[in-house]
């Protein structure tokens, strides 16, 4: 099966509630000037392959509760979130284009972006609130604070600290494990499952989270850059240390090179050098090693559950996300 | 009784539940790098005079409910959003200094204020769900999504429209009386209000808030420099329309120096002197009565309620709001 029938698959199980939910995503309360909402709505419109809301649905359809509206609200509020954060991170970034579509913060002020930030936020807490179940919420709030805290100690860590495998675990789940963990705890929470079977989702969420984070750091240094969409080694040359460079210090030790890429020091040309060590070394196929432990140990955690048509298309992503070229 | 006598009331009515409050807002989760933490602790302790938990807890103590851990809980997450959305106020206004202490914006990047504001989000909402009830969570999300749609529309409504009365009431309402109601709705429904107590609640806030905002409002003319703590005016010379020039507008129609500072293009003399006139002139005490007005309209919201001492140190608040000199 090839990756593009895989999401097909995931998609065509849940194309009507996924449809719900986009319509409940756009369907945002007052919010002015009209350029802004337009801005606004173009993000969410443009909101890349809406895996996370998927994740919710297929859980959903695991209990057999994909029709309930509460399932609905749930799945826009993880999506909202998860938004929410990328409005505020492109503004801390500074960056200027995301999935192809101008930043708010290439077009609005600084203020401009943070409020409407904080404006996504109240309204995918008000989203999740529409579930009327505390543990739904309870789990949203926490969500919220792993993510920022662990943007916090990104911000602030020293790159001493940042080259070492336990730091790049804190980091990845912090920012994109522990949403995964939100889509199918809500999506089981909603669904009224067991203490055992969320721990089994918590540990899927976990695993699948940290094989797609490894997966795109690795795809940021072998990807050709006019299907990524960035230069070969982007995270790098801004100074971000993923497991591909952690395995390569490993392999080869620090020399005055690497040294200088892990203060963010280099010159371009430096860069390029590096870059290209580091795609040709060992170092790519032993991190694309560790997604595919990670992607094991999540398809593990979903033995638990019956087998099920939802249940194959959530074992169907993990493929995907070792698989998957950008 | 004087102002002071007043609050010292309020306080002591609740002061041990209010000593807890306290406590619960400086047990901050996470934070790095120490720095930081020490920057949030100090502005969190240094959070003025707590008039939103109180509120919160003279509610609970009318309905006999002030012991229960949830209203602890539940105070300070009504204290903690304030703080949240001060922390990112001061960042869009690039403020230095609030209640005489530096602001994170003045001391750290733009990107660890914005973050550290959405931390104390996650914080406020994760303290409002300790109280394990969804109607506290999504009164919470609605008052955020009421606070953010109010500082959109606020930077973008152009000055034709900030100097009428109609905006004026929708800003104070989303800037001031929606924390207040929050502050109070959010006591009776953790204490188990009826729906016409809570209604009556809502009034109360609304209108309380609406006066207490215009008073600020009016102190922002009247007050005294050093012990308002900023330049006589200094709304309208940073372009904030308010009651008392939105009066004077209507007394007097524009001028040409009143288009000037409507537009936030006067120069210091000519803000001198037309602060100077609004100082002078009688939208001062007609901008006051209509503070009474409101009080008075809070005081009856309050009539639903049996006599006891925590409503009388609510309807003392409603007092102070209109005496008050800072």
């Amino acid at each position: 099966m090839t990756n593009e029938s895989t999401t097909h698959h995931a998609h065509a199980l849940v194309a009507s509630q996924l449809a719900a939910v986009e319509e409940a995503l756009l369907n945002l309360p007052d919010i002015q000037p009209p350029a802004l909402r337009k801005a606004v709505e173009t993000i969410v419109a443009s909101g890349g392959k809406r895996q996370r809301p998927i994740m919710t649905l297929l859980v959903a359809g695991m209990f057999g509760n994909l029709n309930e509206r509460k399932v609905i609200d749930v799945a826009a509020a993880v999506e909202m979130l998860h938004t929410a954060t990328l409005v505020h991170d492109d503004l801390i970034d500074g960056s200027l284009v995301r999935r192809g579509t101008a930043t708010l913060n290439a077009a609005w002020t600084p203020a401009a972006t943070v409020l409407t930030g904080d404006y996504l936020f109240a309204f995918a807490a008000g989203l999740a609130s529409r579930a009327n179940n505390v543990q739904v919420m309870t789990i949203f709030a926490d969500t919220l604070g792993v993510v920022v805290a662990g943007e916090l100690r990104q911000a602030f860590t020293d790159w001493e600290r940042r080259s070492t495998r336990e730091d790049y675990a804190k980091r990845i789940y912090a920012k994109t494990a522990s949403m995964f963990v939100l889509a199918v705890t809500e999506g089981g929470v909603i669904s009224g499952a067991s203490e055992q079977h969320i721990e089994a989702l918590r540990q899927f969420g976990t695993f699948y989270g940290n094989a797609f984070q490894i997966m795109d750091d690795v795809l940021d240094f072998t990807g050709d850059q006019a299907t990524v969409g960035k230069p070969v080694g982007s995270d790098l040359r801004h100074g971000l240390i993923t497991l591909p460079t952690i395995v390569f210090l490993e392999q080869n030790g620090k020399n005055s090179m690497m040294n200088c890429a892990l203060k963010g020091e280099c010159t371009n040309l430096e860069y390029d050098a590096i870059v290209d060590m580091i795609r040709k070394s060992d170092a790519i196929s032993i991190s694309i090693n560790e997604a595919a432990i990670q992607t094991h140990r999540a398809r593990r955690a979903l033995e638990i559950f019956p087998d099920s048509p939802y249940r194959a298309a959530l074992l169907e992503l993990t493929d995907l996300a070792v698989s998957r070229k950008l």
